[in-house]
């Protein structure tokens, strides 16, 4: 399969649930600038890669359906508003994402913190407008719900910057990282198999891939902020080193990290080896995570 | 009815599931200063009047049950989160709130943002889990997003900082309030009727007596920052004016606005006219809405 071209057009079918969900906010009563702060952020040319993943485990199980899409859009929304928050002054103060300026350097602190509630809050209204059973549906709130609360996204963020500048262990870095950016791949993977009424095997294997998954993508992404190129990557490089921030090298080395991610994805391969031709799709992006640039 | 008792005796039963709530988090891998700054701001002593509304009207239609309580007390959290986050130095830059130190004040402004974040996301959390018919538990989530997304209380809030400083209209002060502090308080009263099976006729009445009571008890929120007693309030009197705020008295006279709040109580009163002794609870929190001091 081609790789690029399955996820180019997963990412316009996502692209065009957020049009019309912006076009929804566009068409209410929300203001203006809000509406354009958000905007902002969603249409900034995200890699759509945790929708993607709530759709590429929905298709190994089951038949291709529309009922996925609402659902994986939302984890979206989740992630952009944590960037948006993440990005801020008080937290990792960062002024560029994806080769243009954070949320709050276009419109205020106020604005970028509004427009990360709203996002956060959304979610889950879209969520619960999804035609499907309303049973899954708590299932997936539950599900989205463990993993970006007090002790899954939010708890690794807070553990990242109460870190920043002093020495982490190995077991502070693993923590942070299948929190703050682990546990929503995980629960993405997760997601698209609950929607598609996995069997608790299939369902176990999901997890393990989507756990092994999650951790080699921020190891990579620590890998790749000291030696990838500002163009590819779309912000500065070396800012974990310069603000004093834990990273899978900083802490284990550049040569460990990068066979535990190995590793990583080689476990995830083997976790869901007995699917069927259906995973195909999600057997080439673990490749994808451990070799891509940006 | 003695009014003072029965919150007295709501407000014990909101707070012990709090108490749990709080336990629960404790207990999980939530990092500890993030534990402490959201039992904090949870625990800050907060009059409940939002799950006392859901309750008030879920037992006015329906015998008494618990299946209330946990939906109840997640309104609770997204007001917190609200107060948390509106309170930020980017927002309105609040210093004291019911007596005590902001939450960013006491654990940094991080940490309020990251508080924040945990209380939206576990209310939903909350909702999902609690043991009813997953239909209604997707209509209260609707409700909940409809009330506090871009186009509710976010929404309202947008607008509030952005007209500070400037001459509003009577329409924009309208909006604000309805939005700001209004949605979330009719939300909590419909949630109460949804979760008891109202008929259509009961809930638009009970719909109606939130959109009042919720509008008028921000205009006696804007009446007590110009005439109320600091020690009562527990924060600062003035702050509204000092800070070139939009209010319902700067912008229709103090007369005018008391006015206006009377008559929303009076026709709170009439929508519900035609229910029982059940109901005896919300018509009395009507009552005090007008006459409270804090």
């Amino acid at each position: 399969m081609d790789l690029n071209l399955y996820l180019k057009r997963k990412q316009n079918i996502i692209n065009c649930f957020f049009k019309d969900y912006l076009l929804s906010i566009k068409d209410s009563s929300c203001p203006k600038h809000l509406y354009k702060s958000i905007a902002y952020s969603l249409t900034a040319g995200g890699k759509r890669i945790r929708p993607i993943l709530a759709i590429a485990s929905y298709e190994a199980l089951s038949e291709k359906s529309k009922s996925i899409l609402p659902v994986a859009s939302a984890i979206e929304l989740i992630h952009t508003y944590s960037l948006i928050h993440d990005d801020l002054p008080a937290m990792d103060n960062d002024d560029f994402r994806r080769n243009k300026p954070t949320n709050h350097r276009v419109f205020g602190e106020a604005t970028a913190i509004l427009a990360g509630d709203a996002l956060l809050t959304d979610a889950f209204g879209i969520i619960s407008n999804t035609p499907t059973r309303p049973n899954t549906l708590n299932s997936v709130i539950r599900e989205i719900t463990h993993a970006c609360g007090p002790h899954g996204m939010v708890g690794g963020q807070m553990t990242d910057i109460m870190l920043e500048g002093k020495k982490a262990k190995k077991s502070d870095i693993i923590y942070i990282h299948t929190h703050k950016t682990g546990a929503l791949i995980r629960a993405a993977v997760r997601i698209g198999a609950i929607m598609a009424g996995a069997t608790i095997n299939k369902l176990n294997s999901l997890t393990r891939y989507g756990e092994d998954i999650g951790l080699a993508f921020q190891i990579i992404d620590d890998i790749l902020d000291v030696t990838g190129n500002h163009e590819e990557l779309g912000k500065s490089i070396g800012t974990d080193i310069a603000r004093g921030k834990n990273t899978y090298p900083s802490v284990l080395g550049m040569e460990e990290s990068r066979k535990n991610a190995e590793l990583l994805i080689k476990s995830a391969l083997t976790a869901i080896k007995d699917f069927d031709s259906n995973a195909e799709p999600l057997r080439e992006i673990a490749k994808y995570i451990l070799t891509r640039r940006s």
